[in-house]
C-alpha cells in the first residue's frame, strides 16, 4: 500500500471506528441473553466458577478478577510499587523493583501466561512481562506474590513476552524494538538502523521444581519489529511463531513507513534445534551486559537482587535450520496456534482477511526446500501459499488476536470494525459475529491458548470506553464484556470495568487452584534475620547510628508501644512480626513524620520500614489494618529527642 | 471495668466472633433475596443508579464504584501514588505530594464526606482525610482528581476527620492521638502525657465558589484520643460532636490501659462561638508551625506547593462556652447525627447498648449549668442522664457507627457480634438484624448523614473476609455487602470485594453529577508553561544540560519521533502535549532506561517526565495506551552520547 493509500484505508477505518461510538447502544435490548443476570450473579457466600488473571498494562500489575461476576478479588503488584499493599515500600520488597540500573517503581506490565505441563494450565504460576525494562516474572498462585523478576538484556521494549512452552521448559521473550546489542558501541546514528539494529529473542529456562529462571540463550536475528507470539502445542511442540512488522526496517514515523509492504513476516523458529546447539556449546558469551536477577524467599521473607553479567548469543543467520520467515498481511499483531498445534492464525492489523498456516504444509516445505529466491537478511523467506491453510474472507477489519473454544473454533477480535468473529478452524466460515463496545483489543477463551480449552466463557478486553459506565472525568476504566460462548451463537452477558489496560488475560477453574491458596505464613518457619520470637522478645537495640525496633503485633497491641532515646538522623529500623496465626489477620504498620511509612504483614511475616526522623518531637504509631474491637488503641509512641542527647534508648509496654 | 473484667469481656466477645466464622455460611440460603441476581444486574450500556465513593484506607486511594452494581469505575489517587495513572510520578503531580518534610508516596487515606449545601450533597467536592501525615484533600467531580492538598499542624493521627458543616463553611479535623503542640518544645517524656499531650481540632474552611481550602483556626483541648465525629445538622448546625476515647488519659498499652472507664465522652462544641470569637481577634497565632498547602490547577495543568508557618489557636479552657463533655459508654468510637439534627448517637466498642442523646436536652442543660460538679481539665461534663433521650437496649455488641435512612429508622453496625441492627430512631426499638460476613466496621445508607437519606441501599463494609471469595493467598480483599432497606426487612443482595479497607463511603445519585463529568481538557485553555501548540512546533531545546523536548501526541505518531545529541547526565525533560480532543482518547508516553518513566496525558493536556540518561545507547518510546490500530507504531528513539560528544542536539519525524 503507497502513503495515499493507506491514507484512505485509515479514513475508511476510523469512519467505521466513529459510526460505532457516535451513538450510545443501550445494549439492553436485542443483544443481551435475557437471563443473563442469573447467569452472571454469584450468590454472597458461593464462589466464581474461575479465576481470571489478567494484565493491568500501564498499571505495571496484573489482577485476579473471578468469572463469571467479573468481581475484582485482587492487585497483584509486580512491576509497579503498590501503596495497597506495601509492594515497593518495604525494606523486604525494595529489591524486587531494583534493575541493572536502580531502583524503577513503575512500569507496563504487558502480557501474561499461565505455566503448563503438556499443554495444560498446571496452577502453578502466572508469567508476567514489562514492556519499558525489559523484564519478566514468576507469580506464585499459592501465595499471590510475585516471586522472582529477571531482566532481559540486548533489548527494546519487552512487549513480545512471554510465551511459555508446552511443559513450561522455557518462557520465550523477544523484542519489540530492534536496537544495538548492549555495550558501549550502542551509541549509534539512528538512521542506521538497517545495519546497526538487531532482534534478540530470549529463551529463559523454568525449574520444574521450584520455577527459578535462568536465561539459557539468546536468538540474534535481523532488525525487526516482534509483536504476539505462540509457542508451538501438540503438532508443532518444540517451535515458536513471532509475528513481525517493520519489515522495511523503518526507525522514524512507522505509522505510514512501516505500513508500506503488503505483507510482513511471522518468523517460525526451531527452538528444540536452538536448544541442541546451545547445548552443544554453539554461540558466543556476550560479557558487556548487566541484567538484575531479584528473587522473594517465603521463609525469609526477604528478596535478594543479583547482577549477571553475561549471556550466551546465538545468531541465526549463523545456523539454516533456525528461523523461517513467513510473510504476512499486513503488521501482523499476532500469531496463535490452534489447540492441537496444527494451525497457525495470524492477524494483520491492517489486512482485511486472516491467513490461517498450517503447520504440515510449513514442514513440507522446509523439508523440500521449498523457498522464495530471496532471503531476508541471510534468512528463508516461505513462500506465502507454501505455508497457507488458507484465508477466512471477509472477517471485519483490523484483526488483532485469536482464541479458541473445545469445539474446534476460533474467535477473533477486531479493533477497527469493533467486534469478535467466531469461525470454524478447519472450513474457515464465519460463524457468527458480536459487535463489542467499544474498540476491542484483546480476548480471552477460558483455557484459549491451551491444547484442551474449557471454553464457555469468552472475554473482550475493550479500549475507549466512552460511555458504557457512569462518567468518571477525562480518564474512564477500559472495558470488559463477558459472552457465553458455549452455544452456537455468542451471547453477551455482562460489562465489567477493569483495572489499567487488560492486554491478555487467563482463566483457571477455581477447581484447579482455590485449595492451594496458603492462608498463613507458619511462624515456626520464619526464617527472617530480624523476627521476633514472641513479645517476650520484643526490644530495642542500639548500634551506632542505627536503632532496630523488635516489634511483634497482635491483637490488639503492639510491643513495645513507647519508645524514647531515638535521635535525629538516627536510621530506625521497625521489624514488625506478625505474631497471629488466624486466617486473615494482616496487621499493618505506620509512623508520624516516616515519609514512606507503609507496611502490611501477613501472619506470621516479618517486615520493615526505615525511619530517619528529621526533626524532635512525640511521633504516634498505629496498627493500619482495622483487626479487633480494640484496633484503635493498638498504637504507640517514639520520642525523638536532639541528636546527642542524654535520653537514653528505652522501651516498654504497659509497665516500665 | 477492671482489666480483669475487660479481659473476660473480650474472651466472650472473640467467642461470639469466633462462632460466626467457624462455619462457612453459602449466604445463597435464607438471607439472600430470591431475585437478587436481577436487582444487582446493570445491563450492558445502562447505567448504575448511585455513584458511591468510599474511601481506600491503607492504599490511600479513594475508589468510585456503581450501586446496585458493585462495579469499580476508578480510582481517585489522593495521598500515594499511583502507577496506573502517573499519579506521584509525573513533574506535574508530585507537588501535590510534598509535605513539610518532604515527597510522603504513601498514606492512609481513611473517610470522606461529600460537601453540602443545606446538609445536602451538591456533588461538587469530595473532601477526605489522610491519617499518618496529617491532611485534608479535596477532589473536583467534575475531573474526578485531587484538586487540593492541605497539611494539619499539632495533629498526630488525623483520623478523626473530614466532617463537614452543612454548607460546607468548615471541614473540620481533629488529632487523633493527643499529642504535644508543635515545636521544639515537642521533646517530652512520654508518659508526661497528662500534662503535656494536648488535642487540637482544625477548622479548615472552604471557599464557596473555588472550594479552596485555608485553615481559620484550631481549637485546643485536653489530651484524649479523638475518634469519629459528626457536624450538627438542622435544628444542631453550628455544633460539632466528637467521640472521644482514652479519658484515663493513658499512654501506653491501651488496649488495656484505655478501658478501664465504663463512660469516655462525646465533646459537645459549639463552633459557631468559636468561629465568632476567632472572627474578634481572640486566641494565639502559633508561629513555630510549618504545612504545606498544595493547589493542581486545571488550566496550567500543574500543581504548585507552598509551605505555610502560621495558625490560630483557641484553647477552650479559656472560654465557658466553647466545650461540653457528655459522658458515653464505652470506648466510643462514633458520635453521628439524625437527619433532624435533634438527636445524636454515641457508639461505644465496648459498649453493650447505644446511648442516644437529644440536642434540645443537651441545650437545656447547658443553659441550666446543668453539669457534674467535677469538670474535665476545666471543661465542664454534662450530667449522662440530663443529655440522654435514651438507650437503645441489648442491640448487639461492639456498636461503631450509624447511619439513618427517609423513613426515621437508624441502622448501627456491631463489629464483635458482626451483624446490623435496624431501629427506630425515637422510640429506640429494634425492628430487624442481619447478619454480616465477616466483622462489620463501617457501614453506609445512600445519604445516610444527610438532612433527607436517599435511603433504598445499605452497603456495610467487612474486615475479616476469609472464604467470601476465592482465595487470593493470605492477602483478601475486604468485602461490601449490599442490602435492599426499602421494606420492613433489610435484604442481602450482593458482595463485592472492595479496594483497600473502605472506611466509610457517600453514595451520590447518578443525576446529580453525572452530566458535569468533564469530557476532555479544551486544548485552547491549556495554560501549561511548556505547551506545545501542534506538530509544527514540536522540538527539541538545549539550556545547558537541560533538554526540554517539547513534543505533541495524535493517533497514531509521536512528534518528533527521532532524537539525537542527548548526553549521559544530561537533565531530560519530556513535555508531552495530548493535542486530540476526543472523549477517551488518551496516551501515555514511556521511554526505557527511565526509572520513573510514566505518563498518561488526557486530550488537551500537558504532561512531564524527568529522565537523566546514566548510559549510552539507543532509547526507544512509545505510547503506552492502545490508541488505535497503529498504536503499535507509535514509538521512536532516543540517541544518548558520551558527556562532550559532538553529536549535535537534532530531532525529526518521518524526514530530516
Amino acid at each position: 500500500m503507497k502513503p495515499k493509500q493507506y491514507l484512505l484505508w485509515m479514513a475508511a477505518a476510523t469512519a467505521v471506528s466513529l459510526s460505532f461510538s457516535a451513538c450510545r447502544p443501550k445494549g439492553a435490548g436485542s443483544a443481551v441473553s435475557g437471563n443473563a443476570a442469573q447467569r452472571t450473579y454469584v450468590p454472597p457466600g458461593q464462589y466464581d466458577e474461575f479465576y481470571t488473571f489478567t494484565s493491568g498494562g500501564f498499571s505495571g500489575q496484573m489482577s485476579v478478577y473471578g468469572l463469571p461476576s467479573g468481581r475484582l478479588f485482587r492487585v497483584i503488584p509486580v512491576f509497579s510499587v503498590d501503596p495497597e499493599k506495601a509492594w515497593g515500600f518495604s525494606e523486604e520488597t525494595k529489591p524486587m523493583l531494583m534493575t541493572s540500573h536502580g531502583f524503577v517503581p513503575w512500569d507496563d506490565l504487558h502480557h501474561i501466561e499461565s505455566s503448563f505441563t503438556d499443554g495444560m494450565p498446571d496452577g502453578k504460576w502466572i508469567f508476567a512481562n514489562s514492556n519499558n525494562t525489559p523484564r519478566l516474572a514468576r507469580i506464585d498462585l499459592t501465595t499471590y506474590r510475585t516471586s522472582e523478576i529477571i531482566e532481559i538484556p540486548n533489548t527494546g521494549g519487552n512487549h513480545c513476552s512471554p510465551f511459555t512452552t508446552e511443559n513450561s521448559e522455557y518462557v520465550i521473550a523477544a523484542t519489540r524494538f530492534s536496537v544495538p546489542p548492549d555495550g558501549p558501541a550502542s551509541d549509534v546514528p539512528i538512521d542506521s538502523y538497517k545495519e546497526n539494529f538487531k532482534g534478540h529473542i530470549s529463551f529463559v529456562s523454568v525449574d520444574k521444581e521450584t520455577g527459578e529462571f535462568d536465561i539459557a540463550f539468546q536468538l540474534k536475528t535481523p532488525g525487526l519489529n516482534f509483536d504476539l507470539s505462540s509457542a508451538g502445542k501438540g503438532v508443532s511442540n518444540g517451535w515458536l511463531f513471532i509475528s513481525c512488522y517493520n519489515s522495511e526496517q523503518s526507525h522514524t514515523l512507522l505509522e505510514v513507513n512501516a505500513s508500506q509492504n503488503d505483507k510482513d513476516f511471522i518468523m517460525a523458529i526451531n527452538w528444540k534445534k536452538a536448544e541442541e546447539y546451545f547445548k552443544a556449546g554453539k554461540g558466543t558469551k556476550q560479557t558487556n551486559v548487566r541484567y538484575a536477577h531479584n528473587k522473594y524467599d517465603e521463609h525469609t521473607h526477604t528478596a535478594t537482587h543479583e547482577i549477571k553479567t553475561e549471556v550466551t548469543v546465538l545468531d541465526v543467520a549463523d545456523f539454516d535450520d533456525l528461523a523461517y520467515l513467513i510473510p504476512c498481511p499486513k503488521s501482523p499483531h499476532g500469531a496463535d496456534v490452534s489447540p492441537t498445534g496444527e494451525y497457525i492464525v495470524g492477524s494483520g492489523k491492517l489486512a482485511a482477511l486472516i491467513p490461517v498456516f498450517s503447520f504440515e504444509k510449513l514442514q513440507n516445505a522446509i523439508g523440500n526446500s521449498d523457498f522464495e529466491s530471496e532471503r531476508y537478511d541471510g534468512i528463508p523467506v516461505m513462500k506465502y501459499e507454501s505455508a497457507l491453510h488458507g484465508e477466512v474472507e471477509k472477517p471485519g477489519l483490523g484483526p488483532l488476536h485469536t482464541e479458541f473454544d473445545d469445539k474446534g473454533n476460533a474467535y477473533t477480535s477486531f479493533f477497527v470494525s469493533s467486534e469478535v468473529v467466531k469461525w470454524d478452524i478447519k472450513t474457515l466460515e464465519v460463524l457468527d459475529r458480536q459487535p463489542t463496545y467499544y474498540s476491542v483489543g484483546h480476548l480471552m477463551v477460558a483455557g484459549g491458548n491451551s491444547k484442551k480449552p474449557y471454553g464457555k466463557y469468552l472475554v473482550a478486553y475493550n479500549k475507549i470506553t466512552k460511555d458504557r459506565f457512569l462518567p468518571t472525568g477525562p480518564e474512564l476504566a477500559h472495558s470488559a464484556q463477558l459472552f457465553d460462548i458455549s452455544g452456537d451463537k455468542m451471547e453477551l452477558l455482562l460489562d465489567f470495568p477493569t483495572i489499567g489496560e487488560p492486554h491478555y488475560a487467563q482463566s483457571l477453574p477455581a477447581d484447579l487452584i482455590k485449595d492451594k491458596s496458603l492462608k498463613i505464613y507458619d511462624i515456626n518457619n520464619n526464617n527472617h534475620p530480624f523476627k521476633t520470637n514472641g513479645e517476650a522478645e520484643a526490644r530495642v537495640e542500639r548500634d551506632g547510628n542505627i536503632v532496630r525496633v523488635y516489634m511483634t503485633t497482635i491483637r490488639s497491641h503492639l510491643t513495645p508501644d513507647v519508645i524514647e532515646g531515638i535521635h535525629q538522623g538516627d536510621e530506625v529500623y521497625f521489624h514488625i512480626t506478625n505474631i497471629e496465626q488466624d486466617w486473615d489477620m494482616p496487621h499493618g504498620f505506620a509512623i508520624k513524620g516516616a515519609g514512606n511509612s507503609e507496611l502490611l504483614v501477613m501472619p506470621g511475616e516479618t517486615q520493615t520500614i526505615k525511619w530517619v526522623p528529621d526533626r524532635v518531637g512525640i511521633f504516634p504509631f498505629y496498627c493500619t489494618d482495622f483487626c479487633s474491637a480494640l484496633h484503635q488503641e493498638m498504637s504507640g509512641y517514639v520520642r525523638v529527642s536532639p541528636k546527642g542527647s542524654n535520653v537514653a534508648l528505652t522501651s516498654y509496654t504497659g509497665n516500665k
